[in-house]
């Protein structure tokens, strides 16, 4: 059976394995206060080009999200993210369950538009009644969206500006953020998100990592404490170096960039393939997730001989259904995958 | 000055302050165990022709639906609402302050539509992915709406119908439901929406009490320890015969009818005035609550002689602007508001 | 029946309840923005000898309680208060629902001590695990205390010395505020009160008012946008001048101490009454609980003349019950309390 | 330098890194739903000897307390808890964030006492005001306890009762139960936990894993939707293969007790070797944690040659210190302590 069902099917990188049997009785450090987690987040402030940069590792990305959020939001905030985001449809309520709403707003293939964010601002201010409402108090994006598209640096800068203008931090989930940086139509580097944007993450499950996800702090605005807030919200790992050992090893030599091109060049293999074949796009996606178009009859047949994931009906004869690349996507298999689609 | 500002910017109809004055200093059970209660309990069970209602007098609107929400939800689900519903909107995350998400549909004149509710409560079943969502566990409908517009008896038992279907209560916010019953245009009675909703709350606050409102839970489905939640969210007043006290009195000869019916006539003496005049309506309200289109420059004028509310910019030259009537509004003062717009 | 069951069982002092007829029909602004209040508030201010106080009133006593805290503590914060602190034990948890430990040290006679204070946060701050733990970010008294018992100025100086060591502020719950300053014992005053503690309120609800309390804040440190944290708890009310005249009418013309001095007379006398049957006293409380270790048979035989209240076992054979005189106390009904005890 | 500073100061049993190695590239289902979860938690209720077990795998101890405790107590409920127990203490407040109180009562070397919890149960319901107070909604304890201590059968089953008798889940947190079965002095066995506890986690970051603990609820009680309250606590892991892996290795062939019989016997030599040269205990523990009374002076010259833990100052000369092993210890570096103490 071919997988194509998610970027998170496999296991993690091989020298992280190799790595992690290496020093496996070694004695470290409790809670991330070890040498490997040290190392690792200066590799990651140096990628950032963002010497200044805190780093928190976590374990997952809606754990990252949760405690982020409710860490730099005070009381009557809320986050303003897309109708579509993660945070607004996929978590279970976990940012909610912190006492917080998320704000939505329209989204447009996942991504929000720093002219409509301007105003639902202006309205929030503008309003005289505003003391009864929730305020916005930090802007949620994900890159690449939900939707597997992609800011271009003019819009994360303006969405930037904006947040800047009424001052609310910008915080970009990037649970699938190496396959941003290796699409062909990456506008947006590293040192961009660091500059831009006031906190994110680096994805590391979904990326050649067993699980894990590196919290950036870009302007010295880790909230006081923060270590105290993770362990309340149950995310601190005692045994915080597996955490700061993937992310040495995915920051070493570039190795995150070059995994995350496998993923960008079978999905490019696939995307080929599907258009060869005629199939509709829902979308465009630059990044590992496609998003076809697909007759009922067809996935029917297709699906015992090729794993992917359900995304949405489409209409009366067809639903849209992706198709996922990872890192440790085999060309084998993607090739495979477009002879028999 | 003219006050149109809003229904709760005067006291109490005189009957509640004299029953206040004589009862003063008799010594009453605390926190609603007082025999006023018990009246006032029995009283509306046979407005609402509900033998087995269970009642809890709460202090004011944010209150009751935080407390019910957050009281008949399990700890996975949210509240579907209209995306201009007040829970969504003006009451500052409350909801979201005890944990659970208010999602959010689209609203139509305030009101949400039995059919679009069904297809969101279809589509979640229906998604593989449910488990990670937040689950639809009450419906929130609110009568008049925050834009006075009524459900018919029709769209509230089709709506009611859907809730079944898909077994989650229906509770609806009667903040100013003595209007709502009151209206030219009602189709709905009391009764009625006893018999339609698991829960709703009859507002005293806007309808002739200093402060108060009863919840309503009409299917013997008050939760267990109702009261221990009520103390826990700080709703507990301790000396509850004060709210039994307005019911029993606002419940007595039928006074909450009789009071409402001002609050129309005057709303219909006014909207005839604007009417004549040529005044274009946001909306065509049949409660006590008028929104009018009104040119920016007749706002400025009219704001000296008049209180009223700005609701939301219309375009640039014009704004929405509310005027609304209560139990307490004069015919003078209506008069005088039709000579002088 | 005579009635010491407790302070709230009958309505507020005949001056608040004329004036609220002669308001009645006067349109007032909402939520507290309105003329009374800001009376009301100016008063206080001179009462706590405290110009820059910050006020906002709020409806009850548990509602204060859990709004300041959760308003002032950050969220890896909790309160430090007496195990039988009204906040530990009597308010189904209203402080743990807003996500904040109560930090419980050991009380004497319901007060803490200065000393095992400054231990305490001394040992956190020591502790190398600190950041797992749960810190203290304010200290929570009550004067008086659930037994009665008033911290004399020393005290709540010292306590309030050790806050400003380790830089948390003092929150004092004056449920019975004007019984501590209207007993004979009385060391402290309200000035006293507003220059040592950093916010505290003042009770209505059990002294004169038909409910409400003022809550106060004496640095300039009422936390920005408190109107909307008091929202988003449910305890903001739409007709705030209720509760603004309220406390106007008890703090003109020293009303407030007049009418707490009442209660003190009655305590005493009932006390002296006691005294002289024989009765043993479970603590010695200069304010208007007084707390009296009775026969259980003799109980049995009382309470069909007069109500009081159940506080504890005490052996076997015998049991804490609390007599409370309030403001409305009448001399005749305690004379008869002491005749027939 | 030698390590006895705690039990997850290293990585996991060999065994769990190969098998790691050996599947890395296989494609899994996510979120626990695969086959290698599902070996492991049929090998786990073999082991507890409870066919219906329930099990869900987490990452953390504190995680895996705050998910179970928010999900099983209603929200008026609160868990009862000795003074000392981790969730009172060393959770950061984690229990009291998801809005539950952690009622505290005495402990006695680590563990609770059934007469007195008993007790404590009968004094909340039979107090008139207890619908004013936080409903006790479950027992927690730790096995063993953070002293190092142990239960003994006929203790476990009291508690047990108590709980029954009142109609309350009893909870073990056995973070470090391998150690507790392991013990010389263990009189309580897997089976005989799944029979008393209604549920509990099997600890493995602690005893042989890198992280994971295994919830069991043993009476057919997991909650209702119990993944999606873990997601929105942001506790599920999305390569959830790796929990069940861990789980899967460590239950073949006996491997839990296997390992946790090394610390055991490591710790026992370092006892022997602590009273051989005269130590004081602070406690008599039969665990994998010794608790030594320690002149300042000697810690000083100790802690350049051997890490071990501050528990607390004792007097003004002497310090509590916790020497730990593990699954990992050596003999090697237990004999050279001994040596050098």
């Amino acid at each position: 059976m071919l997988s194509f069902e998610s970027d998170y099917t496999t296991g993690a990188h091989k020298n992280i394995l190799n790595r992690m049997q290496e020093i496996n009785l070694e004695q470290q450090k409790g809670y991330g206060g070890d040498k490997i987690c040290e190392s690792a987040k200066e590799k990651i402030r140096k990628a950032c080009e963002c010497e200044d940069a805190q780093i928190q590792f976590l374990v997952g990305g809606t754990q990252a999200n949760a405690i982020v959020t409710a860490s730099m939001l005070k009381r009557y905030e809320g986050v303003v993210a897309a109708r579509t985001g993660h945070v607004s449809v996929h978590e279970a309520g976990a940012i909610e369950y912190t006492g917080h709403k998320v704000l939505e707003i329209c989204g447009h293939d996942g991504k929000i538009d720093a002219g409509e964010l301007s105003e639902f601002l202006k309205t929030f201010w503008d309003d005289g009644n505003h003391e009864h409402m929730v305020f916005p108090g930090m802007v949620y994006i994900s890159h690449p969206t939900e939707y597997g598209t992609l800011y271009s640096l003019k819009e994360l800068g303006d969405i930037s500006g904006v947040c800047k203008e009424y001052d609310i931090p910008l915080y970009l989930d990037g649970a699938r953020l190496g396959y941003g940086l290796a699409s062909m139509s990456a506008d947006v580097t590293l040192p961009d998100i660091a500059r831009y944007c006031d906190a994110f993450y680096i994805g590391g499950t979904k990326v050649g990592a067993l699980f894990g996800e590196a919290v950036v702090f870009t302007k010295k605005n880790m909230p006081k404490y923060f270590m105290t807030m993770v362990k309340q919200q149950g995310g601190l790992l005692a045994k915080g170096w597996l955490l700061g050992l993937q992310f040495d090893t995915l920051f070493t030599d570039g190795l995150y960039y070059e995994i995350s091109k496998n993923a960008i060049d079978m999905a490019e293999l696939i995307k080929n393939g599907f258009q060869k074949k005629g199939y509709r796009f829902f979308i465009d996606s630059p990044t590992n997730q496609q998003f076809i178009i697909m007759e009922n009859e067809r996935i029917e047949q297709l699906k015992s001989k090729a794993a992917f994931s359900f995304w949405e009906k489409y209409d009366e004869s067809h639903t849209v259904v992706r198709f996922a690349t990872s890192w440790a996507t085999r060309r084998e298999d993607a090739e495979e995958l477009c002879r028999i689609i």
